[in-house]
């Protein structure tokens, strides 16, 4: 028998998103969460990222279940794309296989797969590892931690949580049970890091209701609510107090609709019969009687949000009676594009209500306070930070180092594709996978190759000129003038004549070629494409991709 | 004698940057600021804009002169680009012109202009306006507001500022004569937003001092300053400090190089003799005597902070005994790029000391009661937020309305290209000019046409193919294949077939075309671009930008 477990971070590490960790002991393995990422190629028609999983295809036969602590996309979205390749059982809460079970079928998988529900509190064994799914407190419903018993020692695994003692829909977190865990003994706590950069308690789901009710107390005409789709607890509360406040509520865009049928469905969410009204109702009603819950907090343009504010959606526009509650962060790379709209709907002469004017948002994520109650129930013998970028996985460790005096030894900061070995001792990076990851073009589940990126890429900065040389095979000699099309290309327009003298540039050097070139295309190719390179460089300074064709006739 | 003036602003409405504004009385005209913008469209190779001043062709004959507040690039960079249209003299402060002339030079316009340098309290009379340069404080140094007389009363341009009593460098804002204006009746204010929506005070540039002092007093090893080139009371107090404890500094970066050398050699800069060192030096010198104060605090991948953090810069890389100092904000986008740079560091197992942790930043301009000093001290009949995006001048409304008492119809909100007429008693805007924006290239000072830009969207997007129709201009025949280039398109590559399949769809419907179609070029290439991107897209689910391409032989 092997005396050590491995884990291996696919993704999460060094970056927000793609959240996924293999665990090993000797020739089982299990994979904790599968979740995309959002990329910065977003200017390149990437929107969406996944681990490249093609390092499970070694483990195949190892590969025992995959286990989900929650239902975000940046834990659940690639679960797909897993079970594309390995289809193996999938343990998760309730919710977060509603969730799932709504996105398997998008992909066709829905009946090819082997979904198990689990409650909190429940204890499933796999093979060597012994499972207990934790109750967990996150700005989603039904998240777990997970405690998992190997024969080397336990991992508990966190998941996405804040300590959140009055949470708006269920239990709190379940801090006895990780306490119990702690007393046993815990070999390695594997920790979510996205708020340790922050001084303090992260505050209950709760504390955004004062905020709330004074704002749908002072509002006069409409309210607009936007809103993560998948914070459930807000949902709940927006719900609640459009009751109190004798509003009906209206819930546009594709994904809020969507959140808030399942948890519905799934008796998450608490709506009072009447309470929910068609955009079409809400035309004959009292402006004071509206609520509209809506998507686009990240000023998404597609959304319904920047829709209202910029022109209609669905019959509907921002007007100067409207309040407009912006009850969710922003996302870092959105700030110029919310502060934009924003701007529109200020414009319009709407009433905002920002976050960090009022409290209309709380984060779902730990902040140092309770990193601490975490760390200090769990007790564990190796802290691992996970779940963000280096900055706030470096953040964690002089946190838990300074303030929780767990001596450096006992941290262990990893990457992705490193294998991380425990033996109930000691902890060390033995080897190093590749951590690679694909982009996904989201409307048809279809990869986009790193090529394809990288060609957006160097076309976006300076354009493209497809160079079309047509050689006759006989005589050898350019049957017409070269085709030169340029696309992006700063300084050269139709009018400006510099194509035509382009052409003649590489005309001119075609007849210069020597023996060599012309009798190999892919010499000849490269010759025209430097001597074509100069000469727009020469002339307009600008440096496109310059991408040659060589037929012959 | 008209009785009105009108103030026409080309930029800085609605946005960051690209700060300038027409003032006109009658046929006479001034140019207030001339700053460039830095635009969302990096991604396609883009880093600079200015406002399209096309529009002054219309007052050539009435531009008398340029007037500048300060040397910031969103008030300054634009100036070569005005004058290159409109040689007029230029009015600007000893440091602002030293910039100037810096950026005139590399535009080889340096000897062909008139350039007066004024102090502060100067009285200008140019044609019928008279305009008094009155000292402001901000993160530069050597800035003004402007009071301007006109025949219909007195405006007031803040420029960029905050109330600063005790700057590092110079004498604090002149408010007494603000307030003499004020007294004397002020028809316009137009005001500074940038900081609108942040509560209370601005601190002063002085607030920065204790924290320094700790960091040097604690760091061990080398200290490495990242700051903004032009915050020269910001590179004062490094050197002040660094002197205090016995440390050289070694200035790095080609613009804080530039920015030291013109600082110091027009006496803005106190730098000991002896204090700067060469890179060189620093190699024999013992950690704990070294400051490096360098460029990159927005991640800039160019800039020596990221060439230090993730390679060798000059030799130098970032060590474990490093401290790091990030004395600058961080700019809306780049977020994410600043916080990776952070993580790179960290792993280095450096000393990072981030703004927010401790007060080693703070900003140029009016927080909301700087706003009501200012707005106090001028008694304005009509105030006009400028020098934001639409957020911060409705805030910027909002505050002087809600806190300062000023009714609604004195609080004036413009638009760029907004013609507002003021006749002493009433603001109207009476007209609406076309303000765009152009983009430029930096590196050849060359215009990048809107149309250019648009294309490398297009194609960053979802790539581009081309397709080459050679046709015999006797049977009207293909002569060959069609040749189809894709670039940067997702879904095909050099093995997949899918080209030879298009290649075929191509030829076959060639060979279905009408007469109409085969007798008109522009028909066929059409027709045959939508064939292929029905087949390209329902093969693939891509949607590129197709560019067909037919020669005759």
């Amino acid at each position: 028998m092997p005396n050590v477990v491995e884990i291996i971070p696919l993704g999460g590490i060094g970056e927000f998103g793609m959240n996924c960790t293999l665990l090993r002991f000797g020739d089982e393995m299990l994979v904790l969460d599968a979740g995309m990422g959002f990329p910065e190629e977003s200017a390149y028609g990437v929107d969406v990222c996944i681990p490249d999983f093609e390092i499970l295809e070694q483990y195949r036969n190892d590969i025992t279940a995959i286990i989900l602590t929650h239902g975000h996309e940046d834990h659940l979205g690639a679960l797909p794309y897993v079970l594309k390749r390995i289809n193996v059982p999938v343990y998760a809460s309730h919710f977060t296989l509603g969730l799932a079970e709504s996105k398997l079928d998008e992909h066709g998988l829905l009946g090819d797969v082997l979904l198990h529900r689990v409650e909190p509190r429940d204890v499933v064994t796999i093979g060597s590892f012994t499972i207990e799914f934790i109750r967990a407190s996150h700005s989603l419903v039904d998240c777990f931690h997970l405690a998992i018993k190997t024969p080397v020692g336990t991992i508990v695994h966190t998941g996405d949580y804040k300590v959140d003692e009055t949470p708006v829909i269920g239990e709190p977190i379940d801090l006895r049970t990780l306490r119990r865990y702690g007393q046993e003994g815990v070999l390695a706590l594997l920790s979510d890091s996205t708020n340790a950069t922050v001084p303090g308690r992260t505050p209950s789901e709760r504390a955004v209701i004062p905020a709330f009710e004074e704002i749908f107390a002072e509002a006069q005409g409409r309210i607009i609510v936007a809103a993560f789709a998948s914070s459930i607890h807000r949902l709940q509360i927006v719900f609640d107090v459009a009751q109190q406040f004798d509003r009906k509520v209206c819930v546009l865009g594709r994904s809020m609709q969507k959140n808030v049928e399942i948890a519905d469905r799934l008796g998450y969410l608490d709506i009072h019969d009447g309470l929910l009204v068609g955009i079409n109702e809400t035309k004959m009603m009292p402006a004071n009687e509206v609520v509209f819950l809506v998507t686009g907090s990240q000023a998404e343009p597609r959304a319904a949000l920047y829709q209202m504010a910029t022109q209609v959606y669905k019959g509907i526009t921002i007007e100067e009676t409207d309040t407009v509650v912006l009850s969710a962060r922003i996302i870092p790379g959105n700030e110029r594009g919310i502060s934009k709209l924003i701007g529109f709907m200020y414009k319009r002469g709407a009433n905002i209500i920002e976050e960090k004017r009022r409290l209309i948002h709380v984060s779902g994520h730990a902040s140092q306070e309770d990193i601490r109650i975490m760390t200090e129930a769990v007790r564990p013998k190796f802290v691992v930070p996970i779940h963000g970028e280096y900055r706030m996985l470096f953040r964690h460790k002089e946190f838990v180092k300074n303030h929780l005096g767990i001596p450096e030894h006992r941290i262990v900061l990893i990457e992705n594709g490193d294998v991380l070995e425990l033996d109930g001792e000691r902890a060390a990076v033995v080897d190093k996978k590749e951590a690679k990851r694909i982009f996904i073009d989201e409307t048809g589940f279809e990869e986009i190759e790193y090529e394809t990126v990288r060609e957006r890429k160097k076309m976006a900065y300076e354009g493209i000129v497809t160079l079309v040389l047509t050689v006759n095979h006989e005589s050898g000699q350019l049957e017409t003038a070269p085709q030169i099309i340029a696309n992006g290309v700063r300084g050269i327009d139709a009018q400006n004549g510099i194509i035509k003298s382009a052409q003649s540039a590489v005309a001119e050097a075609f007849g210069r070629a020597s023996k060599a070139q012309l009798e190999d295309p892919t010499l000849l190719k490269e010759y025209l494409r430097l001597e074509l390179k100069r000469f727009i460089q020469a002339r307009t300074g600008a440096r496109p991709v310059i991408t040659p064709v060589l037929q012959r006739i």
